[in-house]
């Protein structure tokens, strides 16, 4: 299976927001809808930073207010 | 390998634009930068629209001017 792990990345460090993950989808302007292999879904806010899929992982960037 | 392929859908088609992809990342706004397994890179024009990393496939949308 070829699914990442999506990470928030806050003050440093890589917060784990969900594992699995399979889709990926911008919902509106920084907001994403993440569902996984499970077919759980969760909504995320932030930006997204970068991807590498080799390495099973997303990442995403906390925006400031 | 758990790399996937990135599509530009323009006028209703998908056109392939890089197989493999391991890493994408964000340059500015709407623009992004891919990275194969074999080290190309290129850089692409759109907005990102979604993935299914089960399925390989990235999916990016051309912007109208």
């Amino acid at each position: 299976m070829c699914e990442a792990n999506a990470y928030l990345l806050m003050e440093g460090r890589e917060e784990l927001i969900m594992e699995s993950v399979d889709i990926v989808e911008p919902e509106e302007e920084n907001n994403w809808r993440l569902v996984n292999v499970f077919g759980e879904q969760k909504y995320l806010q932030g930006r997204l930073k970068g991807m590498n899929l080799v390495d099973h992982k997303i990442f995403f960037e906390k925006i400031s207010a």
